[in-house]
C-alpha cells in the first residue's frame, strides 16, 4: 500500500460522491493527510447516510484505483497473488488497523531483520565458526526472541486477513507450521542445554523469503518451480541413458570393464553420473583404455549423448520456459497498466465533458497521485502528454501516462561547456587518453615484473592520467548538469573509479598503509578501455542493467546454499580430516604425510580435507566448489567413505539443484543479451551513448510566457496559497532573466526493460491490445457511471 | 546442375523460341535426352539465325530457370556464392564440355575419394598406427597419385571457368596453392626417402571440404567464420579480465599468493586460463586457502565474472549470430522460391491465355521437370494445386508448387486393419506392453545382478515381447501400407529395433557367438518407453530431424581435429612416456612406479602417458579428452614440460577453437529445440503423432471417373504412346474394381524444417513478401515477353 496513493483515493472518493449527489463537504481536497479507507468505512456509512451496498461498490472501486494507479502497486498486481490480493483486502475497521500497521517500511524492516537474524544464527550455533561461537543459552534465547517476533508478525497478519483467509493462504500456513516446529525445537535446545540433530534449521530461509523486500527472490523461486516439470522430464531422459550405459558398462562387457569404476551397478551409475559432469573424465576411462584402445568408444558415445546432447536439451527447455514466463509477465503488466489507465480516465472525465481530461482535472489527479511533485512539473507533464496541443487530453494521450510520469524536468541547456562535452572531438580525445593509459599500465606492469621496484613511489603517469580524468568528470558535471550526468551508468562508473583513485592517492600521500588499496583499484582503470567499442558498451551496459536481477538470483542461490549447508553440517561436520578416507579411491587427496618416492622424501599434501562442513562458512566454500563441479566427486567420495554411501544422495541432489539454478542464470543472461542484440539490430540505433546524450527517454515541452501565466492563474484559483506554486513562478522568472518569451524543458528518465520490451514486441502488443479490447467490449457500452462502479476486467488468464 | 532440370530447360527454350517467332522445329519436346545448353550455344546461333544478343538473353533466362526451379538448385542458390555462380557459368562450347564432364556423380565421387584418401594417408605415414605402417615410397607414391588426381580436377575447373574467373575464385586459388606445396613436399619425401617436418599436412582437409558432397561442411565453416567477429570481441573481454586478475594475483598480493600457480605472470595467466575451464579448480585455490580462508574470495569473484558471466555471454553472442543467419537463410530460400515460381508462371502462361496455367501446360512442365513422375501423379498434383476447381491455375495456386511437388500419392484406405492400427485402443495397448517390458528388463537386470545366471538361456519374456512387437510391426505395415509406415521416424525405429532383436534371437538359437550381440541391443528396447510421453516424442523426433545437421557439424569438428592432430603429431609425437615430466607439477599423473606409503608398496599408475600424439588415432582420443576439458591441463603441462612452454599455445588455441565449434553445436541444438517448443505452443497441435497419422504433410484429391477419362484423352493427344499413361488407366481400373464413381487419393510427404519455419515466421513472411513485391513492382508493369527475358531480382541483400 503506497503512501502517495492515499490522497489520490481521497480525491476520487470526493468526485465519486459528488457525482452520486451525496454531500461531500467533509472530504478534504488539498490536505493529503486523511486516510480515505477509514473515511469510507466509518464516515461514509454513518455520516453520509448512503446505502451499505453503494459503499461496498465504492470501496471496491477505490481498492481497484488504489491498487492500480501507482506504478509500484501495478508491479505487485502482476504477480500470481493478485487474485488473493483483492480477497485478502481488509474488510472491517479492526482488520484495517492491523493492515495499516503491517504495511509500512518499519514493519517490513523488522520482518527482514528477523529473517536475517535467524539465518545468521547458524554462524554461532554448534558447529560454529570458531571466533563467533556463542553459548547454547545465548543463541537459543536469541532464536526464541526472533521466533516470537515472527509469531507477532503472523498474528498481525491473522488479524488483518481473518481466520478463514489466513488458513487458505498457503505460504502463510507453511510459515506457521515451520514456526511452530522451530519453537518447539528451540525450547528443547534451551532445556537440554545442547543442540540435537536440527535439520529443520534448513527451513529457516522461509522466514526471509516471505518478507516484503524479498519479492524478487520469491519470484525467482516461482520461476524455478515453473521450469521444473519440463526439466525433470529431460532429467529422467538423462538418467535413463545413464542406467542403460551403466547396465552396458557393468553387466554385459565384463572383459574389459572389471575396474573399480564399474564393479557394481551402484558404482557404475555413480561413475557415469560423475562422468556427465566430466569431473572424472579421462581418469574413469584410463584403466580400460590402457587394456583396450577401443574402449574409448563407449565413453565417447556416452559423453556425446549425455553431455553434448541431453545437457544442452536441459538448457533449451529451461531457456524456453523462462522466455515464455518473461513474455507473459510483460504482457500482464502492460494490460494491467492499460486497464488502470482506462479506469482512471473514466473516473476523471465528468459527465459534462466526456471527451477528455482538462488541465484542471489532471492537475487535481497529479496533486493526489504525486503530492511532492512541483506545480511546474505537473504542468510540464500535462504538456508532454498533450502532444496534439488540444484543450483536453484524449484517452490516447492518456495512455502515455506511465511513460511520462517518471520524467525529471529541466531547462534545455546549450551553453559552451555543454557543447564541448557533447562534441565528438571531446569523446574521441578521452578515448585516446584511455587507450594510452591502458597501454601504459601494461607496460608498467611488465617493467614492474622485470625487476623495477616502485614500492611507495607514486608514478608520475598515474598522477597525470588521474588529473585528466578528474578534469573530464568536472567538465561533464558542469556541462551536462549533475542530473543528466549521474543518470548514465557509464558516468557513474567513471566518477566512482576516479574518486576511488583520488582517495587512493591521498592515502598514499599521507602514507596510511596505502599500498594494497591503491593497487587493487588500479587495474580497474583499464575497464574504461571498453568504452571504445560499441559491443563492449552494450555488454557492460547490459551488465549494469542486469545487476539487480542477478543479485536477486544470487540471493536465491545463497538460500539454497544455506539449506544445503545446514543439512551438510548436521550430517557431515568433522567427518573429514587429514589422512582420513584411506579406504576410498580418493585417499590421495586427503593425505598429508611424508612420502618416499624413489629416494626422496616429500610432504604429499592433499588439501581436500579443507573442503568440509565444519562450519557454515566452510560449508559455503565447499558448496561453491561443488557448484563449479570440477573434482566434486573427491569431496563426495571422501565424505561417503567416512559415512554411508547414502551421503552420495546429498551430493547428487545438490548437483541437480544447482544445475537448475545455474541453468536459469544462464538462460537469464542468454535471454537478456539476445534480446538486447535483437533490439539493436531491429532498431539500428546504438542502445546507449556512453556520453549520456541519448541514454534514456527524453521528452520535450516548450512553455510560452502566456501559457505559464494562464496556468499560474488557474492554479491560484484551484488551490491558493500552496508553496508548490513557487516553481511555476520560477519559470516566469527564468524567462525574464533570459529575456526570451518561451523556454524549452527536457524531461528525462532512464530507459527500463519495459521500454525495451515495448519496442521489441511492438507487433504482438497491438495484438494483445486488440484481444484485450475485444474481451472488454460489452462493458464499454454501458454508461459512464455504471462503468465507474464496475470491477475492472480481471487479470488476463495466464497461458499455462 | 541437376539432370532432371535439363529437359525442362529444353521445354522452356522451345516455348520461348516459339513466342519469339523463331523456327523451333528442331527442339525435342518429349525426348528428354538432348542437352539444351548445347542447343542454345551452337544450334541456335548457327542454325536458327537469331541475333547473338537474343541468344545471350535467352541463355541468361535459361540459366535462371535452370538454376531456379529444381529445389536442390534453390538450396545452392541461397548460398553466398550465388553471385559468382552466374558468372562462373560456361560461356563457350569448350568450357561447356569441361563443365558437363566435371558435373556428374562419377566425378564428384572421384573428388570425394581423393580427399578421403589424402586424409586417410596419415594413418600410414610416420608416426603411423603400428598395424598400418607403410614404407615411405608406398605412401608417398599414393599421395602423389592422389595429388595428380586433384590437379586433374583443377585443370577441368580451369577449362570450364576460364583463366580469368579461375584466379578470381578464392577457394580454388587457395586449393591450388596448397596443392603445389603438397606436390613439392611429396616429391621431397620421395627423394629423401624420409618424412620431414610436414605441418602442411594439416591443410589436407581443404581437398575434402572443397568437394561437391561436402557442401554442408562448407556451410558450417562459413557459419563459424561469420560468428567469429563477435566471438573474438567477447573473448578479448574474457582475456582482459584474465590479465587483470593475473596482475592482481601475481604482483599485488604477494602475501598469500606465493605458490607455484602464481609465481610468474605467465604461470599466473596460464593458471587463470585453466581456471576458466574449471579444470584445476579447487586445486589452484587450495594452497592459498589453507593459509588464509579469505583468499577464496579472489577465486569466487573471478569464476563468477569469467565462468558464469562472460562464458555465457559467448554462448549468447554465438546463439544470436547463429539465429540471425538461420532466419536470413530461410528468408532468402523463400524469396528465391517465390521468384522462381513467378518466373516459371510467366514463362508458362501464353499470351493468348495470360490468366493461368492449364492442365495441358502444367503437364508439359511436369513432364520436363520430373520426367519419372507417372501421369496419374502429374494429374493428382495438378488437382492438389487447383483447390478452387477452376479451369486454370492462378498464380496464387501456383505458389504452392513446392509444397505439393514432393507428395507421394496413394488411394485413401479405410479397411479394418487400418482402422484397428489407427485406433487409440491399439496405441495405448502397445504403450502398456512397452511399459511392462521396461519394468521387466529392469527387474531382470536386478535379478541378474543379484547372482542369477542366465548365460545362454533366452528368457521366455524376451520371446514373448519380441513376438508382440513383431505382430505390431506386421499389423502396422499391413494397415498403413509400407509407404506411410516407413515415412515415420518412430516406425522406422520400431522396425529396426524389432528386426535386430529378431536377428539376435536367431543367432542365439543357432549358437553363433551370440552373447555380446544380443546383449548390446537389449537395453535399446527400453527406448520404446519414450513414446509414452509427448515431450519425449518431441525430443526424440527432433533428434531424428537434427541428425543430418549434427552429422555435418561432427564432420566439421573432425576436420578441425584432423588439422590439430597433424600439428600435434609433428611436434609432440613420442614426447610423453611413463615416468616422464618429473620436473612438471603434474608428474604424478605420468608416474608408473612402485611407491612406498608408510610401510606398504603399491604400483602408483598415472595413465596420462596414454594421452599422447604418437599416431593419429591416439591424437584423436587425446583431442577428444581436451574437448571434454576436464583435466586437460595435465596433458598440456606434461607435454609442455617435455618440450617448450610455447606448446601451451597449441593447447590453448585448440581449447578456443573447440569452444567455438562446441558453442555453435550448443547454439544449434538450443535453436532447434526452442524453435520446436515454440512451434508446438503456438500451434497447440502435437508436432507429430508417433503412429504416423498426422505425421507429415497430407493433401487430398478426389478424382471422378469423368475427369479421369477426360485427362486420359488429353494425355493421349499430347504425347501418345508413352508408357506412363498406364498409371492413369490404373485409376480407371481401380474404380471399376471398387465399383465407385470416384476415388480419394492422399498425397503424403514428411514435414521438413522449411514447413515448420513457414508456420513459425508466418507474420514475418507476409512482410517479406510485401517488401519483395514492392522491390519488384516496376518490373511487373512490363509486358510478359519483356519479363521473360528479365533477369530476376537479385538475391535480397543480407543484413550484416
Amino acid at each position: 500500500m503506497q503512501d502517495n496513493a492515499r490522497p489520490h483515493v481521497a480525491g476520487v472518493c470526493q468526485q465519486f460522491l459528488q457525482e452520486k449527489g451525496i454531500d461531500a463537504m467533509d472530504w478534504p481536497a488539498c490536505s493529503p493527510d486523511l486516510n480515505p479507507i477509514e473515511h469510507i468505512m466509518s464516515r461514509s456509512i454513518h455520516q453520509c447516510h448512503v446505502a451499505p451496498q453503494t459503499v461496498q461498490e465504492l470501496a471496491d472501486a477505490l481498492v481497484q484505483v488504489w491498487e492500480e494507479i501507482p506504478q509500484e502497486t501495478i508491479r505487485h498486481l502482476i504477480r500470481r497473488e493478485n487474485n488473493d490480493k483483492f480477497f485478502t483486502h481488509p474488510r472491517n475497521p479492526k482488520a484495517l488497523a492491523a493492515y495499516l500497521f503491517a504495511h509500512n517500511h518499519l514493519f517490513y524492516m523488522m520482518e527482514l531483520l528477523t529473517g536475517v537474524l535467524l539465518m545468521v544464527l547458524s554462524l554461532c550455533e554448534a558447529p560454529a565458526v570458531p571466533s563467533l561461537r556463542l553459548d547454547v543459552y545465548v543463541h537459543a534465547t536469541l532464536e526464541l526472541l526472533a521466533l516470537v517476533m515472527v509469531a507477532f508478525e503472523l498474528c498481525m497478519k491473522l488479524r488483518w486477513l481473518g481466520f478463514h483467509t489466513f488458513i487458505r493462504h498457503k505460504r502463510t500456513m507453511v510459515k506457521t507450521c515451520v514456526l511452530l516446529l522451530q519453537f518447539v525445537e528451540a525450547i528443547v535446545v534451551l532445556i537440554r542445554q545442547t543442540s540435537h540433530l536440527r535439520v529443520t534449521r534448513a527451513l529457516r530461509p522461509i522466514f526471509l523469503v516471505d518478507c516484503r523486500y524479498c519479492g524478487a527472490v520469491r519470484r525467482n523461486l516461482r520461476q524455478i518451480f515453473q521450469s521444473l516439470p519440463p526439466f525433470i522430464d529431460i532429467l529422467l531422459l538423462l538418467l535413463f541413458f545413464m542406467v542403460i550405459f551403466a547396465i552396458l558398462g557393468e553387466t554385459h562387457t565384463p572383459f574389459w570393464m572389471f575396474f573399480k569404476y564399474f564393479n557394481t551397478l551402484e558404482n557404475s551409475i555413480v561413475s557415469l553420473f560423475v562422468l556427465v559432469t566430466t569431473a572424472n573424465f579421462p581418469d574413469v576411462m584410463m584403466p580400460a583404455y590402457s587394456r583396450n584402445r577401443w574402449s574409448c568408444v563407449f565413453f565417447i558415445v556416452y559423453l556425446s549423448i549425455e553431455l553434448y546432447f541431453i545437457m544442452n536439451l536441459l538448457l533449451a527447455v529451461v531457456f524456453d520456459t523462462f522466455n515464455g514466463v518473461e513474455k507473459m509477465k510483460f504482457k500482464s503488466l502492460l494490460l494491467h497498466k492499460r486497464s488502470a489507465i482506462d479506469h482512471a480516465f473514466q473516473l476523471l472525465v465528468s459527465r459534462q465533458r466526456p471527451m477528455g481530461v482538462s488541465l484542471k482535472q489532471f492537475d487535481g489527479l497529479m496533486r493526489f497521485y504525486r503530492p511532492r511533485m512541483s506545480s511546474r512539473d505537473r504542468f510540464l507533464t500535462y504538456k508532454a502528454l498533450n502532444t496534439a496541443g488540444a484543450p483536453m487530453l484524449s484517452l490516447d494521450d492518456f495512455y502515455k501516462f506511465y511513460e511520462v510520469i517518471g520524467l525529471k524536468w529541466k531547462v534545455s541547456l546549450t551553453h559552451c561547456i555543454n557543447l564541448l562535452v557533447k562534441s565528438k572531438a571531446f569523446q574521441y580525445t578521452m578515448y585516446v587518453v584511455v587507450a594510452v593509459n591502458g597501454v601504459w599500465i601494461l607496460v608498467e606492469t611488465y617493467m614492474l615484473n622485470s625487476g623495477f621496484s616502485w614500492s611507495r613511489m607514486v608514478p608520475w603517469s598515474y598522477i597525470v592520467f588521474l588529473t585528466i580524468y578528474g578534469v573530464e568528470v568536472l567538465l561533464k558535471i558542469t556541462g551536462l548538469g549533475p542530473l543528466a550526468y549521474f543518470s548514465s551508468g557509464w558516468n557513474l562508473f567513471d566518477f566512482s573509479v576516479t574518486v576511488f583513485a583520488f582517495l587512493g592517492l591521498i592515502t598514499l600521500a599521507f602514507d596510511m598503509e596505502p599500498f594494497y588499496f591503491i593497487v587493487v583499484l588500479r587495474p580497474l582503470q583499464l575497464l574504461r578501455l571498453f568504452k571504445i567499442k560499441q559491443r563492449y558498451r552494450n555488454v557492460l551496459d547490459t551488465m549494469f542493467e542486469l545487476f539487480p536481477r542477478m543479485a536477486s538470483l544470487g540471493l536465491t542461490l545463497i538460500i539454497f546454499y544455506y539449506s544445503f549447508a545446514i543439512v551438510g553440517m548436521e550430517f557431515f561436520a568433522d567427518v573429514v580430516y587429514p589422512n582420513c578416507c584411506n579406504t576410498s579411491t580418493v585417499a590421495d587427496s586427503y593425505r598429508q604425510i611424508n612420502v618416499t618416492i624413489g629416494n626422496r622424501t616429500v610432504l604429499d599434501e592433499g588439501y581436500y580435507y579443507l573442503n568440509n562442513f565444519n562450519n557454515i562458512l566452510s560449508s559455503f566454500v565447499t558448496l561453491f566448489e561443488l557448484t563449479v563441479v570440477n573434482n566434486w566427486y573427491i569431496t563426495m567420495e571422501g565424505v561417503t567413505s567416512m559415512t554411508t554411501h547414502w551421503s552420495r544422495l546429498y551430493f547428487m541432489t545438490f548437483y541437480i539443484v544447482t544445475m537448475v539454478v545455474m541453468t536459469i542464470i544462464v538462460a537469464f543472461i542468454l535471454d537478456a543479451f539476445v534480446f538486447r542484440m535483437n533490439y539493436s539490430r531491429k532498431n539500428k540505433e546504438p542502445l546507449l551513448d556512453p556520453e549520456g546524450k541519448s541514454n534514456g527517454i527524453v521528452f520535450e515541452a516548450e512553455v510560452s510566457r502566456d501559457e505559464a501565466l494562464a496556468t499560474l492563474e488557474l492554479y491560484k484559483k484551484t488551490c491558493p496559497g500552496l508553496s508548490s506554486l513557487n516553481s511555476l513562478q520560477g519559470v516566469l522568472l527564468a524567462m525574464d532573466r533570459s529575456g526570451s518569451s518561451s523556454l524549452v524543458y527536457l524531461g528525462r528518465r532512464s530507459r527500463t526493460k519495459s521500454d525495451l520490451s515495448m519496442k521489441m514486441y511492438e507487433e504482438e502488443i497491438q495484438e494483445w491490445y486488440a484481444e484485450y479490447s475485444r474481451e472488454n467490449l460489452p462493458q464499454s457500452d454501458r454508461s459512464l457511471v455504471e462503468r465507474e462502479l464496475d470491477i475492472p476486467p480481471p487479470c488476463p488468464e495466464r497461458e499455462s
